[in-house]
């Protein structure tokens, strides 16, 4: 049991959906219940328009794996559900086998951290049908939900550069764990501390504040508020400057800060909390400089994202350190990531596989049949393509991806090319069996992977689409299968 | 000990911004530890454009109260804390001074399920300075978010009238908590159900679900996969029909919807989950009236917020139950509810209250000063404003309220008008004295003040604002001490 799974003490086994609960005992029922599947957990389209996400998620996902199970508090639950008619859904003899259910799925997933794209799986998920069903919904909410946050704090410590990114979103974040897994998510995603001091004392991420409004209020004056805490705090000084007037705040700070000179201590920085940062962080530098205090930050904060970074730097902004809160928690331009988990193929009775495909009037959300890998080509030092494809089937040696949604696009590799495969093993039957990195080997292989990316999928604006795309041996496949399905196969 | 406090069993004090630890350490230091404040906390604008706000939160903010305390566990982590120079950030003493401080705060609440509007404290907390400022950051959280999803779901169900509205977001929600306290604000703002077991064992709320396109897909045949399910479960059949052809699949639905009336059940309906869900409908309605099966529901669900349901509805959709999921459980829209919790007066060496205010340029962002209670006055039976006013000051038999932004707008109202006071103790010397209503209570409670509220104020679009202001009494008090703050005292 990770330490770090503060909230997955807790049996989370009924963290579902109902209907995973009533499928498994349809399936259940009807004798379903060893018959294999293997599904994909991807998602359709980048979030924020980018040109590229960070994945997270998979801590959780192991701590979701290794504490399931179904206690008798959890099927006492179930049998208390009764259909329409007042029924029991559930069959007891169905709640015993839960109870002794043990989960007997292989995971391979990408590790956290890395780059990745849409349409490309981040899980492969096989095993019995019945438990790829239950672990659905919480696969589901953990990783689409870090890996919207982790993305969303690349793109803002993208936008900062060399500076601090601080991540300040508790108070606006969604629920506890909504602030906790945030947290996270954006160290991973390249975020430096967080204010979260429960998300530090957790995960390890250094913690960083300065204080707030109210500490000026309850003084009389604003120059005593500041000395109050320079004598509480002598060497943590950064002192809130807008409670009333940003410009006479910085002036009082400096005074403060030069009392603090003659005790021996330093005056670390000040923080602007409002108004406009380009204009008040620019003559802030001034009068700091002038006073004699070059060394100290200047910390904005104030409704910030990667658009507003850029923007004040364009400006001419002298900002140090960037107070990131409600936008990069919340997601605020795209609070959602719409990832799903989708069949791909199901065991035969006789042990052969058989492909599973689900269509749909729209090409995106169409899937691919099949059992997946993704397979990530490098070119001259970066990052040249990804290929999904199926495992059971020999590659050419000159192998050619083709756009999933528009067959013209296509790109050629060698087998001579560098390579890696993206999906590795982390479950098999059931038990984890993969060396989890600490948070900071994860951040690692964020800040590793972007060096790989060409800039030009970096940008904020329009970026290049990175190629990924569908083996043309699984395209032509895929093809033929919603061919057949729309009653064209004679016409192939 | 509440039971359905899931997320409360662990020690959630250090769920706080450092900051709020620093200056508790700075006013420890200083010798300020007693000092006394009364904080307001609140929210400036209603969320979507709505002319209104559910409040939701205080039973997560009671159940965070109640297990409030420093354990050695926390304050060890605090220990390991240091400053940039590399000393620790609190002195030990302090670290002894948190592990023996026990709340001994007053909190006044507006109940859970209230209508509520920008502008109005929801909360009222009075105590030692130190003791709220450790309070802050957690109340906002809850609040906000809470205060958030249950508004949506309010204006969700408010759309879909006397349909079923049920609550299917747990797999785009906001990490494992996000997705449970988002249940239960659902339920709380007027959804009829949720699809998350866990929710529903942990508050009883209503569960429901039907089943998913990778059942249909593990078959090789769609009326086979729905002939399947009905053997397991003939009493508890709605069909997912848009796996591959939507209109094929209720014709399949159809035929096993025959079989079932053979075996003396009932087809309880279909779900319709992408593709043009106005046509559809109406093309299903059609098919299942003409097959006999007019009791079985159309269930529709696909990215739906109240502006899709008022849209589908006056196109004519036969839909009966709308299964909504992202856009509600992220408030899509606007994913962050901006509620802040502020210094409004501070206690003075010989016991009198002295008042707080915060300036900003933006008139909306400077705070009320004072003690404050919001009495809701009644005329002809309906909500005829708030009244922002001072407990310590009398009122005139015809108080008038004042609009915060505009003092040209007023109203009226004479003591004799029925009116009640919003906020009502909770917490008294840092213990709950509020008996919690049940879940249903607080739902009664929403739907009780909604009939309460004049049309013109539920309406999506550019809704009538409803009054709130600040007594007159008290907004020449807070412009006095605005204009004092700025030099102006001598003008008055």
């Amino acid at each position: 049991m990770n330490t770090h799974s503060f909230l997955y003490r807790e049996n989370l086994s009924l963290l579902t959906d109902l209907y995973q609960l009533t499928m498994s005992y349809a399936a259940w029922k009807t004798g379903h219940t060893e018959k294999e599947g293997v599904f994909d957990l991807y998602f359709r389209h980048n979030p924020f328009q980018s040109g590229y996400a960070i994945h997270c998620g998979l801590d959780s996902v192991l701590n979701f794996i290794e504490n399931f199970k179904f206690d008798k508090e959890q099927t006492e639950y179930l049998a208390s559900l009764e259909e329409p008619n007042g029924n029991p859904i559930f069959e007891k003899d169905f709640l015993s086998y839960l109870r002794q259910l043990q989960l007997n799925v292989n995971i391979d997933a990408i590790e956290e951290g890395r780059v990745v794209f849409a349409g490309e799986p981040l899980y492969r998920v096989q095993g019995p049908l019945l438990q790829c069903q239950l672990l659905e919904t919480s696969l589901l909410n953990l990783v689409n939900f870090e890996t919207l946050i982790a993305t969303k704090a690349s793109r803002v410590k993208e936008a900062a550069g060399s500076d601090l990114v601080l991540e300040f979103g508790l108070r606006r974040a969604q629920g506890i764990d909504g602030s906790i897994s945030a947290a996270r998510a954006c160290y991973v995603g390249g975020a430096d501390a967080t204010s979260n001091v429960l998300a530090g004392k957790l995960f390890g991420i250094p913690v960083r504040g300065t204080h707030a409004h109210s500490w000026v209020m309850a003084f009389d004056d604003e120059t005593e508020a500041f000395l109050t805490f320079a004598k509480a705090m002598p060497n943590n000084c950064i002192f809130l400057v807008d409670t009333y007037n940003s410009l006479e705040g910085i002036k009082h700070a400096i005074t403060v800060g030069q009392w603090l000179k003659q005790q021996g201590h330093q005056l670390l920085g000040i923080r602007l909390d409002s108004g406009d940062l380009a204009y008040l962080s620019i003559e802030a530098r001034k009068l700091l400089d002038e006073a004699g205090f070059k060394e100290a930050v200047i910390v904005a904060s104030s409704d910030l994202d990667e658009n507003l970074i850029l923007s004040l730097k364009q400006q001419g902004a002298k900002i140090d350190i960037w107070g990131v809160g409600t936008k990069l928690v919340t997601a605020y331009d795209q609070p959602a990531l719409g990832g799903i988990y989708k069949l791909t193929a199901m065991k035969e009775k006789g042990g052969q596989w058989k492909d599973r495909i689900k269509l749909s009037e729209q090409l995106v959300k169409i899937t691919h049949p099949g059992i997946h890998q993704v397979r990530r080509f490098y070119h001259d030092g970066l990052f040249a393509g990804d290929m999904i494809y199926d495992i059971r089937h020999a590659l050419s040696t000159n192998p050619i991806i083709v756009h999933p949604h528009d067959i013209t696009r296509r790109k050629q590799f060698s087998l001579q090319d560098k390579y890696e495969g993206l999906l590795i093993p982390v479950v098999r039957k059931g038990k984890i069996i993969y060396k989890r990195p600490s948070l900071e080997e994860s951040r690692a292989k964020r800040a590793h992977d972007l060096k790989h990316l060409h800039p030009s999928i970096h940008r904020f604006l329009h970026p290049h689409e990175y190629p990924v795309g569908l083996e043309l041996g699984l395209l032509n496949h895929k093809q033929e299968m919603i061919l057949a399905l729309r009653g064209f196969k004679e016409n192939m």
